[in-house]
């Protein structure tokens, strides 16, 4: 049986969401301020070690197996000169994901994490958004049980990226839809001004003909999305289930749990944001998501290239956590608040 | 022989610093135009991957070798009651760093680098700078050099820390002296508002009495610095006549390169900056020293902690130069400017 086995069931988790062990984030905090060093002094390590004492519902979290999934898929709107690259990059960049020379598989190995790819029928592109739905209901269900699929309740951290050429502009879709505004197209991998304003020209477009029918996430999702970006969605759903705590990538992730995040907020409390990338929109994204991102490294890359890196400062932070000495084990004297 | 036998000597070193191997940096530029990434995709990991190969003298610069060395000294100035905590303290804390208890010991051992510690006269705390010089000549050399002696010509990265309650005071009257403005004293380890008027008063008082006869970056080291402060400038000084590359920490490391920068600015082009930390004034010294901080996570702890974890982006950062293929080896197309 597939996780996700009908429309309904996508409603009943989001309805459903677990929340953190309270007790094991009490307990880190209480370790923590144990910790030689000044409180606080550690800043954002220490908001990470207890994210995930909480969700992994452990006094001392572990980043034992970090589980990296790429999912890819291609786009009917590419057809529309949305991206700088041709389409045909998807599935040579899934071969090269597979031969191990991508950024990904460099940077996966550089935090010790485990990478797989899923290639979601690339020779069938979703469809062209502008004129039609993305995917049938049976399609966007089949993705997000790809992206379910991946999530193993023995991981110590989830992230998911995604490779689809064309895919800044559902994303940018699901985002107007979802949170309003304007101006949510990018420059993705850096296409020029006049792909820019096609880019725009065909989100509007899109959300102009899809908004009335955009009656849930699911079909928000569905009409505006793509099967990588679907899938990235299932996933970091079905991680909030089985309390695996997931690291976020880049814009087009972010954006693949808008959806979700406009009905029900509360699905980002398992999520840390790993960076704040180049990709105009998604600073503001982040903020509308309640999430502040641990980098800012100028990255726009995809691929979960941004949370493979923040992967080594949360590995860092939980080190510090559970490898350090308290006051009493060291003997180290503490605060003090007297005048000379 | 010491690296600085006489005062000379160190104004000899800033007159004569080497710079970067510039075809090392071309060769590496060109590897990173041709890996399968559109260009400038990975942000700021490309430009670490650029200035390693420079200073390193390679296209593929390594990070095999990552030494830390964290200086510990004592101040006379601190029995103004500066600090949060007591000067015991330092003692108690490099007994933590040599029984492996501390945040360095813990974010040293996450990213694969050699720690070291050097406690500088702990028993012997500098001259109250308030009312006197911080250091005699020879004793601010024997600082410059015990700095200088812990640079390896073999290290692919050296970062320095420190660790001396008090010491953010003689750091921030250093940044009043060598750059002017105001305001340089900020909260340190966490002191509160009576501490933080006294340690204001006393960056003040101490610039105010040898302003004066701070004619050079030695005579500003030796006065308003401490032990610690001026091993660190030894050290990235050093590092710098052997090309060895260095990431700041802090705002007290920052600060013991502020009397070189304030008279050689290109002092700062070995450097990275790690972070920028919560004391308040590190932003703005860091302007300043023109570094751009890779991270800023709230952290104030000092130890070299900061730097120890930027050193996980760093090698993340090699990682993906070194080891991604390019676009000729995977046989994936290149961008396209075409309109549909």
């Amino acid at each position: 049986m597939s996780y996700f086995d009908t429309v309904a069931s996508v409603d009943h988790a989001l309805a459903s969401l677990p929340s953190p062990d309270g007790a094991a984030t009490a307990a880190a905090a209480a370790r923590q301020a144990a910790l030689t060093k000044p409180d606080g002094s550690l800043g954002r390590l220490e908001e990470i070690a207890l994210f995930m004492a909480g969700w992994q519902g452990r006094e001392r979290p572990r980043a034992d197996r970090i589980d990296i999934t790429v999912f890819a898929g291609n786009h009917g709107v590419a057809a529309r000169g949305v991206s700088a690259y041709p389409v045909e990059v998807t599935a040579q960049m899934v071969a090269n994901f597979r031969a191990g020379g991508a950024a990904i598989n460099a940077l996966a190995g550089a935090c010790g994490a485990n990478l797989s790819v899923v290639a979601l029928d690339l020779d069938r592109p979703t469809g062209d958004i502008c004129v039609e739905p993305a995917m049938s209901e049976a399609e966007c269900l089949a993705a997000l049980n790809a992206g379910a699929e991946v999530v193993s309740p023995e991981a110590d951290l989830l992230i998911v990226g995604e490779m689809g050429i064309g895919n800044t502009t559902p994303a940018a879709a699901l985002c107007l839809q979802s949170l309003g505004g304007a101006d949510w197209a990018g420059r993705g991998t850096g296409i020029d001004a006049d792909g820019l304003s096609r880019k725009a020209q065909a989100v509007e477009q899109a959300v102009a003909l899809h908004a009335p029918a955009c009656v849930s996430p699911f079909e928000t999702l569905r009409r505006l999305g793509g099967r990588e970006i679907a899938a990235m969605a299932g996933a970091i759903l079905a991680a909030r289930m089985r309390r695996v705590p997931v690291l976020l990538d880049g814009f087009i992730c972010c954006a693949a749990i808008a959806p979700f995040a406009a009905a029900v907020p509360a699905i980002t409390d398992h999520c840390l944001a790993a960076h704040c990338s180049n990709e105009a929109a998604h600073a503001r994204l982040l903020n509308h998501l309640r999430l502040r991102p641990l980098l800012s490294l100028d990255m726009r890359l995809g691929e979960a290239s941004g949370a493979a890196v923040a992967a080594q400062i949360l590995r860092s932070a939980l080190a510090a956590h559970n490898a350090m000495a308290t006051f009493a084990e060291a003997a180290v004297a503490g605060i003090v608040a007297e005048a000379p």
